[in-house]
């Protein structure tokens, strides 16, 4: 299963009026961000969420059951909100261990939040079996066509925004973001991942030849924490001929302070971890090469900035 | 002596290639942000700068002195950082009191920094001495006609990106941004100044029918604690017909923290001032009303958010 070009246009059509078209910024002569940090919420996961919620609707699969999420992170913030925009109901699933802080917001949203198990893979269990007793729609984190193609919608957008550009720079966690956006992009220019040392889910992936569990951990872990690179997003990764780069946990703390200090953006530390690659010279951009770098969250506390 | 469109429209020809075209985002219906924090430098002020450094340039009145400025805040951040890109030394006189990190900040953007005397009104006649011996250029922080020329082109940017608006909410101290964007904006929507209750330099001009000295403080004291309105701003306020609204301590900080928790944004307390207004009801649109808040700075320590 594979997600298309006209999936990724399918979806900026159906959820253009619900997410923001965020904006770029030059920040030096040929790098440029692209602020989905300023998308709702604070991460770019309305994208997907609004489009599986969406697509559902149009074939009748969203009910008055409403949707069942496992996340206590970006992907379950995106999905209280989308399921709120839409008038549904949200049962948004996280092990007991979330921070009541995190619970507290999903609680905002209007979403009922059911705290089980110790892990996150015992609450996407329990998230499963709601769905099979209520009927209500799954919304996964990262590993559905929908949400794919949702993601993807950045990368359009970037091809209007940006002019040209050779490159861009993308964080990695279940690889649904870098998965769209090279669906989108295509050949107009080279996709990088990007992936903390402690957290190389695609790495670990390219190097097995398909998706595998690992241990995952480090600073960027309460937004790339999967424990495995998505179906997905593996068959894009050989589709585009993705490579991913590895970005040790001092790179991505340095490159969290420097877009604050430098650039006056406050990102999570999974969001710095594309930028970490440059900054801390990973990856080196040829001479006049255009480079993009996707900084795509916000959600963290700014009293840990140093 | 005023500032006319033809001025502004002239510094945005002069400065399109120095300053950042700042993007807006809808941050609701009704409502958008101009996010001139992420401008060089964090603040707005390199608009009226670059305005005033070129202008002195075209006429042949920037030499190898190079300029003289005093500010230990945005305004000097945005003097160094416009005489480094135009390859001019910059001089910049702070009072002793001025806290280390700022003169490293001024440091680092290569420019020569003085501390002297215990105020800002004694760096400022330093500031004007060193002038008068060198031959160098005074770069004021806000009551020059460049300066609030320059300021004024995110009004010029503002009619272009914004849409159809009726509001534009802008933080006062000295009064170069709110000059600048009335006259750019003309009848075109109404402009509207917001002060701190314990800085309101607009406020005490407007009651005594002129710019006076008065006592400032409080938390945007490091952004907005000019002591007396500009003479510029004073003539805009007269023509334009602006009015000033008074926001407290609490509803300064509250804002700050509700840019952060709601829409990501860090600012200084000075840049909050503006959605202040709005957050805590001071101003309460009409149904339909179009706003649009110029959020005009970030400089500032993030680790002081609630």
């Amino acid at each position: 299963m594979t997600v298309s070009l006209e999936d990724v246009r399918a979806a900026a059509e159906r959820i253009g009026g619900r997410v923001r078209r965020t904006p770029v910024i030059q920040v030096a002569p040929g790098l440029t961000f692209k602020l989905e940090l300023l998308q709702h919420t604070g991460s770019f996961k309305p994208r997907g969420a609004f489009n599986r919620l969406l697509t559902a609707k149009e074939n009748g699969e969203l009910t008055g059951q409403g949707i069942v999420a496992a996340s206590g992170g970006n992907a379950g913030l995106a999905a209280a909100y989308a399921a709120r925009e839409l008038g549904v109901p949200a049962r948004i699933f996280v092990p007991v261990t979330t921070p009541r802080q995190k619970v507290a917001k999903l609680d905002t949203l209007g979403a009922e939040v059911i705290q089980t198990g110790d892990e996150y893979a015992e609450a996407y269990q329990a998230a499963l079996q709601a769905r099979d007793e209520s009927g209500a729609l799954l919304l996964h984190a990262y590993d559905q066509p929908e949400v794919v193609a949702g993601q993807g919608t950045i990368g359009l957008e970037l091809l209007e925004q940006a002019g040209m550009f050779d490159t861009v720079l993308v964080a990695v966690g279940g690889g649904g973001l870098i998965a769209g956006i090279a669906t989108a992009i295509g050949d107009n220019a080279r996709v990088i991942g990007v992936e903390p040392e402690l957290a190389p889910t695609f790495h670990r992936a390219l190097a097995a030849g398909g998706p595998v569990d690992g241990p995952v951990g480090g600073v960027a872990m309460d937004s790339l924490g999967g424990r495995r690179l998505g179906d997905l997003a593996f068959a894009a990764a050989e589709q585009y001929d993705l490579t991913s780069l590895l970005v040790d946990e001092e790179a991505i703390v340095a490159a969290r302070n420097e877009l604050w200090r430098e650039h006056h953006l406050v990102v999570e530390h999974g969001a710095a971890v594309a930028y970490a690659a440059l900054a801390s010279g990973v990856y080196k951009p040829a001479g006049g090469e255009r480079v993009v770098v996707v900084v795509c969250g916000a959600n963290t506390d700014p009293t840990t900035l140093g």
